[in-house]
């Protein structure tokens, strides 16, 4: 990775470079690093873009807020009084970076309670597991649910040996390949297994191993199947009972869960602009979700993504730039088990929507290797591309596929709103979100500075861009 | 590492090998892995290692059966149901595998239990810590103690600042160095501030940063000063606190231990033997400690230790070879908590104890690098390394110091007994024991064979050499 002072030479350079005339080719399939040929429209944006790059990777402010957010409120589930109070406290914040318009857009949200809980063996040996509940779950009886294990490897294992389920507990150990492929198993297999009469369902954590780390995260019930418990459970707990099993031991469970739903909460996304100049009413949207799952503060999924897109605004606001368009930042609420915030804010920005220019969304954390992604027209793309080819001295690949994110996704479906997003690398996303170990240790502050620096410019370009991206 | 073929081939060499004249020069420092020159004493114990190497290297029994161990009973801290039941089955496989003079040595020994237990931050917002009690703490009041938090990074701290410690719970926040350097504030701490009135003391993990993982551990209280509960918390939360100070923010911790130590239980060290062939009554004794603490089921700290000497002298009765000595394999109690076990040996076999010829311990895992290390004098040391240079082709260093022990040491005290020791990579080691993360899965198959490779050569070695090792 390069130093701060390579990466400053980089931008100053960028910023002295003679503009040059528009080129047609892909500049993507051009030398990283290179300066390229670049389209003119891009060279009147280059010197406002360096200024913003450089002055976030000059300085640790996205890390060090980053760090207060999720020391001083830690985890913020929807309805929590810690999610209550870091959303003043955003707002506030934000009122005291200079960011015009701040404002709260209430919303009732799901009000899901942990309680209490535990997972034991009771036979062959009582002896406690490690586990976390699923968001959204019903709890268990007071005394608990105490039933013999039955293991199976996939949904079809499930259906095959239905007739023994009744009366069981479940536990899906499924090998993690994908978050896609696996999660599954967490989401819907509770009333996979209450269909053929289990008693509550266990899943292998939806991740790789960790260190006995237990990954939580929301269930959905079918509507017309009985709401039975389920929890996750560390690989290692998972491979414990499975051994277990193979050498056939039988083996029976307590699970004790004094989760709950209660009436819906209120909750609040947070807003905060920098007014367009010129066409205040065209807006490019940016930010991530500010609730969590409880058992940590939510570093990476998605405190990360709410400071690097409000560090983006906060950039402009320090350097005293006011884009041709309206930047917005949402910091939604109830991603992780509603997503009320982005439903709010389609609904509350419904008559807008087609306005909104550019949505882009961070919630796949900021770890190395980062980049870029869009979804939207071939036209739009090259130009957003462009963009972020100046962004290769900071080590951004060439623009990717795939914008888009769950909270921007309503309001740019209804607005046909092209889309991008910021992605850390996954594998050490899938690590730790939804998990005890979703802190900010494990977030360097340069890859804080240079996703802000990332999304600032893109920001940047599509409120300055002289025509609004094509759509 | 050597495949499988690759070790069997190298131990088929080496035993097809003619034997060569003693050679006083020091063989360690020969090219590793040649058949270098070996002192005569040892060519005819030539064969017989290598039938036992290859005999473990073929096998995946030791993993097997310490998952099998692991996985049914848990952690096996002194006094528990669960150390009870595994003491019970060892000594049943024990016999089944042939052992000899397979009985249990009682012992009283302290009897500590967890209780539920919890910390939290009450101000400024409150949330849940992750945290595990030390072994021996007594418990907080039922409602828990609520007290302003001080952070302190050294001793010195705490005495510089000792006018600020009445009435609060002091955070011992030392950065991991070694654990020989670190452990005096999880061991120490909780006296020296309570000599100042502190009510609580918490420690950073001694051990690397894991995934939010808590290392727990014994604490020792000085007699003349108020016992005051104690808890280890993981890096992370560590960090988090003393960012919050730092920041200028006053923090109240509540802690909640339900923790107490009952009247002493009724515990035993497990044993079984190959009887000498023609000095039965001279010992070679190999062992480690059966005990752990109760997060997790103890793979490596100490279940691994004693799977692999085990395996040593199982390894001898599936081979039938009956050495010219006892081997001595002993599993004992309390290691973590009292040591009991480790004294009542010494107690009960006084009288032999010179007549042990070799004592060797396992208990810091088999983690890559692994090596064997030896405590005695110069001649004995040197026949222990001719014997260690046969391991070679597995990878084994030439011998290094570092022979003994926490529960061969008052034996080894008594009778002034040449010491050993198989110590895996601390650094893995580290990371993971006294905590929940301490599981079979961290373990390679090979690297249990390849341990109890180690040990039945030495063990062997020491057992059937003409004379016993000069002490």
């Amino acid at each position: 990775m390069p130093t701060r002072r390579q990466v400053l030479a980089a931008v100053t350079a960028m910023a002295a470079a003679p503009h040059r005339a528009v080129a047609r080719g892909r500049p993507s399939q051009g030398a990283a690093g290179s300066a390229g040929a670049r389209p003119g429209w891009v060279a009147p944006l280059e010197g406002d873009i360096s200024r913003l790059v450089t002055a976030s990777m000059g300085s640790t402010q996205g890390w060090d807020r980053l760090a207060e957010l999720c020391d001083t409120f830690g985890g913020r589930l929807t309805g929590s009084r810690n999610l209550e109070l870091a959303i003043e406290w955003a707002a506030e914040t934000m009122r005291r970076d200079g960011l015009e318009h701040v404002r709260l857009q209430e919303t009732k949200a799901p009000y899901w309670v942990r309680g209490a809980e535990s997972l034991d063996i009771m036979t062959p040996v009582a002896s406690p597991l490690v586990m976390l509940g699923l968001g959204g779950s019903v709890g268990t009886p007071p005394d608990g649910l105490t039933a013999p294990l039955m293991v199976v490897r996939s949904f079809d294992e499930l259906r095959t040996r239905a007739s023994e389920v009744t009366g069981r507990i479940v536990l899906y150990d499924v090998p993690f390949t994908s978050y896609g492929q696996t999660v599954t198993y967490r989401a819907a297999g509770p009333s996979q297994a209450a269909r053929f009469g289990a008693l509550a369902t266990l899943v292998r954590s939806v991740g790789p191993m960790g260190l006995r780390t237990p990954h939580t995260g929301a269930l959905t019930y079918q509507a017309d199947l009985p709401r039975i418990p389920g929890a996750a459970i560390p690989v290692e707990d998972a491979n414990r009972l499975a051994r277990l099993v193979a050498r056939g031991v039988p083996v029976t469970l307590r699970l004790r869960m004094a989760a709950q739903t209660l009436a819906d909460a209120d909750s609040a996304n947070v807003i905060g602009e920098i007014t367009g100049r010129e066409r205040p009413d065209e807006v490019v949207l940016l930010g991530g979700h500010f609730d969590s799952w409880d058992p940590a503060g939510g570093a990476s999924d998605d405190g990360v993504g709410c400071i690097v897109t409000w560090e983006a605004a906060r950039l402009m606001k320090q350097l005293a730039l006011r884009p041709r368009r309206t930047v917005r930042i949402v910091l939604f609420t109830n991603e992780e088990n509603g997503l009320r915030g982005g439903l709010a804010y389609r609904d509350g920005f419904a008559a807008d929507a087609a306005k909104h220019v550019m949505a882009l969304e961070s919630d796949i954390g900021v770890f190395e290797p980062m980049r870029l992604g869009f979804t939207g027209n071939d036209r739009a793309r090259q130009m957003m591309a462009d963009v972020v080819d100046l962004l290769r001295p900071l080590g951004f690949p060439p623009l990717g596929p795939g914008g888009g994110g769950a909270d921007i996704g309503p309001i740019a479906q209804v607005g046909q709103v092209p889309t991008m997003a910021l992605s850390g690398d996954t594998t050490q996303y899938f690590q730790i979100h939804h998990t005890p170990a979703d802190t900010v240790e494990r977030i360097a502050p340069r890859e804080v500075a240079k996703a802000a620096a990332g999304i600032a410019a893109v920001a940047w370009a599509a409120a300055e861009m002289p025509e609004a991206l094509p759509r």
